[in-house]
């Protein structure tokens, strides 16, 4: 069997990131359209495509494996091999939190539900952490380092809306009870926890598909047109 | 200089992760006795110590890059050292959710409290998480595969308490408010999270310090004594 060359090893698994970036998207927005619209049939389909993300995660990790086995690659390399790696761990947890949605939907359809204010809150919060992993996608398949700083600024975003769900929950009018106060603080949580993996997954991706941090890309970016 | 060994880089890394295990153990134990019994000052010191844990994660990616390095190590050694990474991402993780339930226990101080009964379930799901973390910490040390097999026998008896934090919630008699339901919730998933990472810990452990996976190794010690 020929040997690929290391560089097509990296394109393969920025290709592989990008279809788990995409993936994670594909199911917070569908669990968001599930819990937007008491569906629980799509929330099941959610969980159900999370296997999907699980089988690329193991691609990535056979071939950074084969990658590091065949090559042995000098630090920077390895450092990006790692990096690859790691991406690939926190896509396959923005993938459970998504069903973690789904599965708070589907808890809901037979019991108390979400207050339509809150559901206005994370429909949003699903459309910006489905954004933010497209964008983290992106990465992946052009290298475009300045969308990786955007997400920085997004999850600023995201934190408004956590803080706004909180400040709802605590206001004294709160007339939900308890069971909704609960669902909606996990769920709070699961979406910012999303965007959180999505801000680390796309610096791990820049690393992987460039050997530079953010910081030392953004450097080199400030000293001008050299680069 | 001198090139260590790859086995006296292994022991190297297993004595990191053990001590990033202990350390996270003093960490919830810390977060948890401030819990009880209501002292900020020891809750600060907890986010204070969270930065040893971050520095020891740092020393076993060096150690590990080192070691891909130098010794180019083949496949099976390869899934060794990404396994120690992978344990010392969990393990900061770890740390980082000792730190959430710091941040509640000041959180509380000036605000809602959080209510005797629940209390007294965190602070036992402290002390199993605490000492998940340090059955880990064996693991690295002793290569006790049959530690990890157990942890998995804690995280049951932890999720037992979780429902029983939920069953409380949602209790129709619960009479502390929608604040304190908030901090409660919260303060469940961080320990579930912390005891979801100690188990994941202590498998990723097996495989760095054995190169076998746990599946592996039950199989052999089921087939008999030739092992």
């Amino acid at each position: 069997m020929a040997v690929a060359p290391l560089a097509e090893l990296r394109d393969e698994v920025a290709d592989l990131l990008a279809q788990m970036c995409t993936a994670a998207a594909t199911s917070l927005r569908n669990a968001t359209v599930a819990l937007r619209d008491n569906r629980g049939r799509l929330a099941a389909q959610v969980e159900a495509a999370d296997k999907e993300i699980d089988d690329l995660r193991t691609r990535v990790e056979q071939i950074a494996t084969t990658a590091m086995a065949l090559h042995s690659p000098m630090a920077g390399n390895l450092r990006s091999v790692v990096s690859a790696l790691r991406a690939s761990d926190d896509i396959e947890r923005m993938g459970d939190l998504a069903s973690h949605v789904a599965r708070a939907v589907q808890r809901c359809e037979d019991g108390h539900r979400i207050p339509d204010e809150a559901r206005a809150v994370f429909v949003e919060m699903g459309e910006m952490g489905a954004d933010m992993a497209d964008k983290a996608a992106q990465v992946a398949r052009t290298r475009d380092v300045l969308l990786a700083i955007e997400l920085e600024r997004d999850d600023d975003e995201m934190d408004r809306r956590l803080r706004s769900i909180f400040e709802m929950l605590l206001d004294r009018h709160w007339e939900h009870g308890i069971g909704a106060a609960v669902d909606v603080t996990l769920l709070a949580r699961y979406y910012e926890r999303f965007a959180d993996h999505a801000v680390k997954v796309a610096k791990e991706i820049v690393y992987a598909v460039t050997g530079r941090t953010i910081a030392e890309v953004q450097a080199a970016l400030d000293a001008g047109p050299q680069l």
